[in-house]
């Protein structure tokens, strides 16, 4: 299982800080959406080429044009690009274009999706390479976390296909890790913490046991 | 009724030279999500700044954290932002919340809405300033334009918070220009005119046409 930081509310700065101090811990850097809004798709490359060993996904949530915005991300180092659930098929076909061409990845982010069960089978049959089930934010008061869909997801896709993100925190993530997720996002549970280090350890301690 | 021009790929440079060239016949600059995905927020800093006649949309398309990411583009001075309808009702009630707090708009993306007309209702009543029905760049091959979705529409909501976008050119704007919506959004066929001047100006002499 993996580890990917959300990178939403930080500066570039704070953020490359950030990573060096817990860089053994975690597998891949998210530049989140609000980050892109706020310096574009610059950060991507900044973060690859300062930390070449960690995979960087753009949280760029595609709802159209596809190959094209994806191979913005692709050709500045994004391993992964993310498109949106419920976009159209031929624009997550188009994703999965660019991604093959550079050999990079994509995370469908399964978010207001309404039968995560039969879409995620067909979106994986379109060769995404994953899955991400996501508790927006705007609604994590409302439901407590994505666990329901995770569960339901699970029981039909490979769980090397899966992520997992919404509001993952240090005593939710042994239950989420008991159903072998390959990625679980975790954004302020680390990004806001006083002890970004010691959070980090703690959540890799308790998902490694649970490999 | 308003013409949108949609900068998508020109570079600032190439964009500020265009809205120069056609800025009376024009009256929404939008600075479209691939140009957002390249270089941040600050191209809609620098249009407004430039323009301040003119209004500026940023097309965020935002899916979650709706009034978190509407703020970072109206405290720059966009006029409208955009948000996806199929989001969660919560974010778009976010994003209707920060254009409140700044006397801003809200512009709703209807691309891949299944239900127009029921959705469309529900949002007007959320506060939102504009539908905008959306053919996607990823399958105007396949769908010719937005004229049904808008003809739809138009018979249960007030043109003067309809808008159009998605493939609209020189020989469809006349008929899209009869159901008086309150917004006609163009890209490519300005931005990538070998004249943009005189198509500019023969949009224009048609949707006043039919004023």
């Amino acid at each position: 299982m993996k580890i990917q930081v959300a990178l939403d509310t930080l500066s570039l700065e704070e953020s490359i800080d950030l990573i060096e101090s817990i860089k053994d811990d975690i597998n891949i850097i998210e530049v989140g959406t609000p980050f892109i809004i706020e310096q574009g798709i610059y950060p991507v490359k900044v973060l690859k080429e300062r930390f070449p060993h960690l995979e960087v996904l753009a949280d760029l949530k595609i709802m159209d044009a596809g190959e094209y915005e994806a191979k913005k991300a692709y050709e500045v180092g994004a391993d992964i690009v993310t498109v949106l659930g419920v976009s159209n098929v031929v624009t997550i076909e188009g994703v999965v274009k660019a991604a093959k061409q550079y050999g990079k990845k994509v995370m469908v982010d399964m978010i207001e999706v309404s039968d995560i069960v039969n879409r995620g089978q067909q979106l994986i049959k379109l060769g995404v390479d994953y899955l991400c089930v996501h508790t927006a934010f705007d609604v994590q008061s409302v439901t407590n976390n994505p666990l329901k869909e995770l569960q339901q997801l699970s029981q039909v896709v490979n769980c090397r296909c899966i992520g997992v993100a919404g509001g993952v925190k240090l005593n939710t993530i042994n239950e989420i890790s008991l159903y072998h997720p390959e990625i679980i996002v975790v954004g302020q549970a680390i990004c806001a913490s006083d002890n970004p280090i010691q959070v980090t350890k703690e959540m890799r301690g308790i998902i490694d046991g649970n490999n």
